[in-house]
């Protein structure tokens, strides 16, 4: 006789974004949609060709309004996925060939588009390319919304949500996502998608838990489900016993208390036991990050990234658009220093009119300085907006991708020149603004000495530099595993610009994903550095960490480090100096 | 008064083949085909489609039997092109919806193949994705030749060429390339066509002069004119005055016996003025290169890149394929040693059938090594291959790739499968076979004391490492000048990997491109290299190099420029020692 009691079942996926929920599944299976075809007689062609302009541009606007509405929710990073699709809205190929089809077929609107755009798919998905899979995604979305406008139905929609639930489906669509009520939606679980899905940002930009790359999760999965979703380790639960449930909510209240612990004292300053003061600032998108950095302690912004502010137009803002945002910050940090980082375009970071021309390995090719010094007039709007704030705050400069003196000099020419015409304009400015290379580039770490004659800072970009280090594309999902802040090399790489920076009097701040990883804060002011600078949220919990920690045992520690030669040895002698420093709050979890 | 006399004329462009030829140019101007539109009617549809089908079936001969001719005229590597044009024929996609547009339209073939083919390419143009260009000229290639099969016109022919010429074309297709008879062809000039363009490379396979990027050059240039072309420098000069051609006379013929300089004392030992014996390897693809390498003076061969024969076929290389072919190599440079790289594909090396998704960043991607670490039976069919090669010469074994110490012990324990699967087999192999690291990743270079525990010899591919260290991709035109052998980054890099080397008694050779730069030797050998591997072609100028030269000045010569930190400086100091030794030849060329 089988038991009655439904068994629990344990489906391992990919943690996506970080929280535990459970509660009932509401399973989304994408139908298709049914296209009639019908002949559309001669004369009533030019009103079908009208039908099919009104419904691009009802589509235009109901992408519009998404990427306002994700805009103001969610922040400028996640509706960039939308000017993506407006971009296929404005696809002349896709456009032309529809109405072609129309003319040679005399079939209805809504026939051609689904032919025409499903040929696009098929061409761009026999391709095979990274690059294009995404572009498909984007298609399949906006020609899914024409058709349904065309069809007189709505958009499938999660609003419609009448409880909690927590959403399972193969994969989520931009759309999907952004239409998410967030009060009903407790967690998200895809068959497919990485870690950098469009429904993982937005699932983690959201706070709800995520895991995905569950497979074929959706088929096995029924509405009735109740389900226990783990972010934190990627673990799906079906039918949790009431135990797993208790042990589970236990996690989760444990977890909620250390994060007050830390907020709590979040405005205390970051001295260690040993009395150490240590720099700690906030990496930010602009004027609306700098409330909430402040609230989480920062003293500072260690990196600004200018590019938020172009990413949001279709062309490059102004000199005073920039200059009323870069304006902001500064006198909201003031007397706190702001490093401004000059624009990093190009890699992954694209803005159409300017990167045309995609590139076979865009991690290694014209970006950032590269892309400025041949755009010069561009670049110094930018370092004259960035002038210009400095007269009313503790302004600095800080250009990304160098690998050459040539490049810093070159730069510094360029900044000469906008203050020249800064002081033509009679426009004020710090006289002795302070200039900073990012060290994020092997060849730039291994010759920094040379560099530390021609700037007064260095900031270490920990993501790109163990990319180039470890020859690895961290996006890559194939090769994603040798990715390893731990492998030896980064560790003397960072030791090397950091006692060059020492011995040069450099001032040597770290602002890539390392220095927001608490286990890795030890490390890096043991070796020497200055300063650290994360995202706002991880901050409490480092300047907690600070206090609890002696700066002479972190340089203990990195001398212990630097001797070791295995990955694996080197996170666990890291974690286990993070647990001893914060055993008061960790202990209770045990 | 006009003068009768015609005007000298100089174009500057971009040396793509070396050498000097003058000569009338034959101008090829591509002509539209006029494609015929008529109905068919719906019995002779069947009709029409099996006329398809034969074209394909002919289109397809062609290009194998010119790939066949590439193959045994110029080598594996150049006839790959036209397999990139058979997999367009074999584009379900493009095949099908022919044949769907002419059920739909009912129009000829000729027609619908044209409408077709053009529709992909003007989607893949649209994308304006470098990867999806070089494929618009693969399908434009094709296309062409599938349509002047149906209109039963034959390809535009340059085995026509009554005279010898120099051939002016705003871009050369493949096909044409291909079609060249070299003994009519002098030279080669393109409007478009950077350096490594299909036509460049065809041309300097044959060791014809070429320039390209001449922008409108086709249509200034008219069949009659007289032209001089100087490959070495990137030249054109139309109408060259008596002058000019005496000038290029006695620079080609000088250039001519420099090298009959060299090649007259290719087989003396590659021993310093200070009587140091140096060892001079030679890079190659396969059997086929052996006897020009033994020629040229290598004295063993210190790159066998083995992914030649892989690329030769449309699955991989079965075990004794690949033992035949490492054997012959093994066997020809007995008692010399030969040093086999294992698999290096991917990055910008593809295999159709297993590198199916293409990567955003590919140079940083799923490649080498972390494929085969993957791929273990077929990596084990080539260890298995090597070892028994091993058994009847001087072998030893390369991974590419390497980054962690954790892959080297990785592969050395498939390593030791295979011996016991050859054990089983009672096969033979060389007991003490040893076994070697590239060291082509800054991580690796910055850790290679770890990686010399696991093996006993490193061997330093500069042209990744190079790529690596400056976040260069030097394939992309915008950055190339970026790429820079000279930065101290990398003369640092090497001086760490090459003293670590010696420092731990591992034998170190350099087979990237600045051990084929002769300027580089002196510094290679000056840091402490115990090997350096080049091409063929310039070896016999190395060793000349290396006969008139003091290890002991090489010496003080690297320490020199270990201090410099400027490029130029760098630059300056190895030239002039190069310029210093080969006095005696190159002081006539002034």
């Amino acid at each position: 006789m089988e038991s009655e009691m439904p068994k629990e079942i344990v489906l391992d996926g990919i943690a996506a974004s970080p929280g535990v929920a459970h509660g009932l599944a509401f399973v989304i299976l994408q139908k298709e949609l049914e296209i009639p075809v019908y002949e559309i007689p001669a004369k009533q062609l030019e009103h079908e060709k009208e039908r099919f302009e009104k419904a691009l541009l009802e589509a235009r606007r109901q992408i519009a309004q998404i990427r306002h509405e994700i805009a103001e929710r969610l922040g400028e990073n996640e509706a960039r996925i939308f000017d993506a699709h407006i971009m296929v809205l404005e696809d002349r190929a896709l456009i032309e060939e529809t109405l072609r089809e129309m003319e040679d077929t005399a079939y209805n609107v809504e026939y051609c588009f689904r032919e025409v755009s499903n040929r696009f798919i098929e061409a761009f998905e026999s391709l095979q390319d990274d690059y294009l899979k995404e572009r498909v995604k984007d298609i399949e979305d906006v020609s899914r919304r024409v058709l349904q406008i065309l069809l007189g139905q709505t958009q499938r929609n999660l609003m419609e949500l009448v409880s909690e639930r927590i959403i399972v489906s193969e994969d989520i669509t931009p759309s999907e996502a952004a239409g998410f009520d967030k009060k009903k939606v407790l967690g998200v679980l895809t068959d497919s998608g990485s870690r950098t899905s469009h429904a993982v940002i937005m699932a983690r930009s959201m706070g709800v838990p995520a895991v995905v790359g569950l497979h074929n999760a959706s088929e096995q999965l029924n509405n009735e489900d109740y389900i226990l979703i783990d972010g934190y380790d990627g673990i799906v639960i079906i039918n949790p016993t009431e135990e797993t449930l208790f042990r589970y909510g236990e996690l989760k209240s444990e977890r909620q208390t250390i994060q007050r612990v830390f907020e709590s004292s979040a405005l205390l300053p970051a001295t260690t036991a040993d009395g150490h003061r240590l720099e700690i600032g906030a990496n930010i998108g602009g004027p609306e990050d700098c409330e909430r950095a402040i609230e989480r302690g920062a003293e500072g912004v260690g990196l600004y990234r200018t590019e938020s502010l172009y990413m949001q137009h279709d062309s490059f803002p102004d000199e005073e658009e920039q200059y009323a945002a870069y304006r902001e910050v500064a006198e909201t940090l003031a007397p706190h220093p702001v490093i401004l980082r000059t624009l990093d375009l190009g890699g992954d970071k694209h803005l159409s009119d300017y990167f045309v021309q995609n590139e076979s390995n865009p991690f290694m090719g014209f970006r950032a300085i590269r892309f400025c010094l041949e755009h010069r007039e561009l670049f110094k709007d930018q370092l004259r907006a960035i002038l210009r704030a400095s007269a009313v705050g503790n302004v600095k400069i800080m250009y990304p991708m160098i690998s050459t003196q040539d490049e810093l000099v070159a730069a510094n020419l360029l900044l000469e020149e906008a203050k020249n015409e800064c002081r033509e304009r009679n426009q004020k400015f710090d006289e002795k603004i302070e200039v900073g290379a990012m060290i994020e580039i092997p060849g730039a770490a291994y010759t920094c000495d040379l560099l530390a004659e021609h700037c007064q800072f260095f900031s270490i970009g920990t993501n790109d530099l163990i990319q180039y280090l470890l020859a690895v594309d961290r996006v890559n999902d194939r090769i994603a595993h040798l990715y390893e802040p731990n492998h030896p090399a980064v560790i003397r790489t960072l030791n090397t610009i950091i006692s060059t920076a020492n011995k040069h009097n450099i001032h040597v701040g770290v602002c890539g994903e390392m220095a927001g990883d608490p286990i890795y804060v030890p490390l890096l002011f043991g070796l020497g550095a200055n300063e650290i600078s994360a995202t706002g949220t991880v901050l409490p919990e480092i300047k907690y960490l600070i206090r609890k920690m002696k700066l002479s045992d972190a340089q203990a520690l990195a001398k212990r480090v630097l001797k070791e030669s295995d990955p694996y040895a080197i996170k666990l002698l890291l974690t286990r100096f993070y647990e001893a420093q914060m055993s008061d709050v960790l202990e209770p979890i045990d």
